[in-house]
């Protein structure tokens, strides 16, 4: 476990590609909920590659672009640490553009900071998602805490509490009941085939007692439920989103996402556990474009 | 709509490839209902890429390597007909070996018999897939029915009057809760994209009310109620499994597979729906290995 900034900081990871199909981005919409009802047109649009209106990729399925890079996150020069240590803290995604029903992408990511928050490191990598003409289609910049690596005298970096919601009850609330093999599904999107998700005797060694569900899985949700509540359910409103991952949640339970809307086009959340009364993702917020 | 046995009868398809991968295998599984329960460790197998034991395939995933040639159905020298005519009307499925987890297959198919059914004809379709040894893989034989095109003074076949269960009531029954989204997960494990199971207004238009369920999916429900009520969920025991597409299932509803052994390893069976107690899957049967 040693830390080596000046190696460290700024690395640049080699592009990878990263290909979608229209039954890839089907499946992530199914698998985060979309389309429960098969008989709602706006839903069907997600998941429906022969629709009217075309195939409209979800926008969120555009943060598991984050795992054409991921193997390298292993890699980086200065950085030397367990891979059980690593937990995705945190999480921005950007759409630059509306996401093509296929597409084959480049992904250009750098550490863009390291900062010390003594428990551990908050590693930050800048993740830009191009297409064949070079265009910006995605921005992730995903935040990677690495347990015992903190510590070095490094920066702690900005006050982590943004997106606190207001004091007045929720101006919005939608449930989302998963299902009890939800991240079994999810995890054949292809964006993370970490077995804690799916092995139940990794999950027990690792202290959860079972598979948890995916946080990007709870992103997705989350963000289809202020889409709907905001937004009219129009994908291409979506601008971007933040979140903490505070905790897990387990497949089976219910996702409960409350809204507060300030200003207009900037919806501050917080998604909990029904069944467990558990902040699952804070500090949160998604920016919606003005309605056309 | 006109026929000429003497062209059609016996019209070998080009051979097709299919390829899949553990994820498509796994795919497939979840969305006949495989790990439902994600702790059911012989459930998992299905669906979990590094089980320990690795992935099994479910064996009725094979049934579905009757796509790679159906394209060419509607092209047969000698048949003339309208694509709405035709009904998936019968199948038949024996696996000739293990299913590898993942695979390059090559379908070699020919039309084996054309019977005169009065209504309509019914073309029997013979598909032999194959491994990179050359070795049988799977045998499927698909009846599709063409409305409209019998009464030509064919054959009319043998009866159809087969694997009709004992009087006394069903050994075993085994009940199966469908999503009402059901389909829009089994038509991505990519086997068969007929907006007949997704489209509102299609399903409308051909008089259905709303989308059914795919039958092959169906028919994957039940052979896994078989197996595991009479194979330890054992999919290395599965043989055959033969079934008539009786009438449609709407997403959502519950499956109830009705079973009576005889003897030991012939497996009759009926498939209704709980809601409208319409008999789906009939003339059923799967055959099983003796136990090793």
């Amino acid at each position: 476990m040693t830390i080596d900034l000046t190696q460290a900081l700024g690395h640049e990871f080699a592009p990878q590609p990263f290909i979608y199909s229209a039954r890839d981005a089907a499946l992530y919409a199914l698998s985060i909920g979309a389309a429960a009802d098969p008989l709602d047109d706006a839903e069907l649009r997600y998941v429906y590659e022969f629709h009217r209106q075309g195939l409209q990729v979800f926008p969120t399925f555009a943060a598991t672009f984050l795992f054409a890079v991921s193997q390298q996150l292993l890699a980086i020069p200065g950085l030397s640490f367990s891979p059980a240590m690593i937990l995705h803290g945190e999480h921005y995604l950007e759409l630059k553009r509306p996401l093509p029903p296929q597409a084959t992408l480049t992904q250009h990511a750098h550490v863009s900071q390291i900062y010390d928050k003594g428990k551990g490191a908050l590693v930050i990598v800048d993740i830009s998602s191009r297409n064949a003409q070079g265009e910006e289609v995605a921005f992730n910049q995903a935040g990677m805490f690495i347990r015992g690596l903190g510590g070095f005298g490094g920066e702690r970096g900005p006050s982590s509490d943004i997106n606190r919601p207001p004091t007045r009850p929720a101006d919005a609330v939608q449930r989302s009941q998963t299902a009890p093999n939800q991240a079994l599904f999810y995890r054949l999107t292809g964006s993370d085939p970490n077995p804690l998700h799916a092995d139940p005797q990794i999950a027990q060694m690792v202290g959860y007692g079972r598979p948890i569900l995916h946080g990007l899985c709870t992103l997705g949700f989350a963000t289809h439920a202020v889409l709907k509540t905001y937004a009219e359910n129009d994908p291409t409103r979506f601008r971007s989103v933040r979140v903490r991952f505070s905790k897990h949640i387990f497949p089976g339970e219910t996702i409960v996402t409350e809204m507060w809307r300030e200003p207009d086009t900037r919806i501050i959340f917080q998604t909990k556990t029904a069944e467990r009364d558990e902040v699952v993702l804070s500090a949160a917020a998604v920016e919606l474009w003005e309605k056309a």
